[in-house]
C-alpha cells in the first residue's frame, strides 16, 4: 500500500510517500516539499499548490492519504493560511479520488515515538528509524508530512483501518449540485 | 463593470452577481447561494464547492470578486472549515483569471449603512436599498455576498481602486513549481 503523508502549508507544503513493506516495516519512496512564491498574492499562491499537488498525486499514485488534523493554539493569522492551503490538500485528494485519513498531532507523536510530547527532533529521528534512511528527511515539512504516513501505516497494521477520522468514509456518492 | 460577491462556507455558499450601473448605483443581476451535502466528508464537500463555484463563474463571467476578509473571533472549528471553503473559493477564482479584493467586514458594515456597527437585519435592508430589489436578498448568504460587491463596486466609484486588499497585484506571473 502507498501511503502520501501531506503537511499543508501555503508557503511550503511537505509530502512523503511511503510503501508498507511486511507488517514490521515500511521504506520511502519519495519525498520533499512543494513551494510558492513568497510575494505573490494567495489566490496565485493557492493555484501554484494546486497545480504542483495534482502533479504529485498524478506522480505517486497513493493509495491513501494521511494529514495531521488543524488546531489553532498558536498563530490564528498562519493558522488560517494553513486552513486554505488544507482545503485545496483536501480537494486534490477528491479530485484524484484518493481516501484522507487525518490525524491530531499526538496521535502522529504517540505512534512514532510512543509518547504525545515528543520534540521535533526526537520525531524526525524517529521518522529516520522508521524509515531506514541514513539522514534525517529535509526539509522539517518533508519530515512531517512521513510522520502522519507512518502514522497511517501503523494503525492499518493494527487493524484500525487508518485509524483517526478517515473523512472518505462515504465516498463514491456523486456530488450534487 | 460585473462584481461578484462571495460569502464563503463549506455547507452554503452565497454569492451575488452585481453591475455597476452609473455613479449612483448598482443592480443585482444574480444572486444566490451554493450548498453542499451535510453527511459528506469535507474532501468531497470542497470538490462540490469547487464545481459548483466552476459553474457560477463559467456563468455569470464577472470582471471582480469580492469577498470578506476572515477573522476568527468567534469559533475556532467553524473558522477552520470557512477558511478550507475560503482557499477553493480563492482558488476557482485565480483559475478564472478574476482578480480578488476583500474587505473586513467593519468596511463593507461602513460602506453600506455609514457606521461600521450594523445589526445584520440593518445589513440586509441597505442591500435591498442599494440595488432597487422588491424584497430582501435571501439566503442571508447571498445577502452578505452582495453586500462585499456593493462595497467593491462603491470604494472602486470613489477612486480607492477596489478598496481593501487587493490580493492579485502581482496577476498574470506565470506560476512556478
Amino acid at each position: 500500500m502507498k501511503i502520501l503523508g501531506i503537511d499543508p502549508g501555503i508557503g511550503i507544503c511537505g509530502f512523503g510517500l511511503i510503501e508498507t513493506t511486511s507488517r514490521a516495516g515500511a521504506k520511502a519512496l519519495d519525498f520533499g516539499a512543494v513551494t510558492t512564491e513568497v510575494d505573490a498574492p494567495l489566490p496565485a499562491r493557492l493555484l501554484e499548490l494546486y497545480e504542483s499537488l495534482t502533479e504529485v498525486f498524478r506522480e505517486t499514485k497513493p493509495d491513501v492519504v494521511a494529514v495531521e488534523k488543524l488546531f489553532f493554539a498558536q498563530n490564528i493569522t498562519t493558522g488560517i493560511a494553513v486552513a486554505e492551503a488544507r482545503g485545496v490538500v483536501l480537494l486534490v485528494a477528491e479530485q484524484n479520488n484518493v481516501p484522507v485519513y487525518e490525524y491530531t498531532p499526538n496521535e502522529i507523536k504517540k505512534n512514532l515515538t510512543g509518547y504525545g510530547a515528543a520534540t521535533k527532533t526526537q520525531m524526525q529521528e524517529m521518522v529516520r528509524v522508521h524509515l531506514g534512511l541514513v539522514a534525517k528527511p529535509k526539509p522539517d515539512d518533508a519530515a512531517d508530512a512521513l510522520a502522519a504516513a507512518i502514522t497511517c501505516a501503523f494503525l492499518y497494521k493494527t487493524g484500525e483501518t487508518g485509524g483517526g477520522y478517515k473523512f472518505s468514509n462515504n465516498r463514491g456518492r456523486k456530488a450534487k449540485k
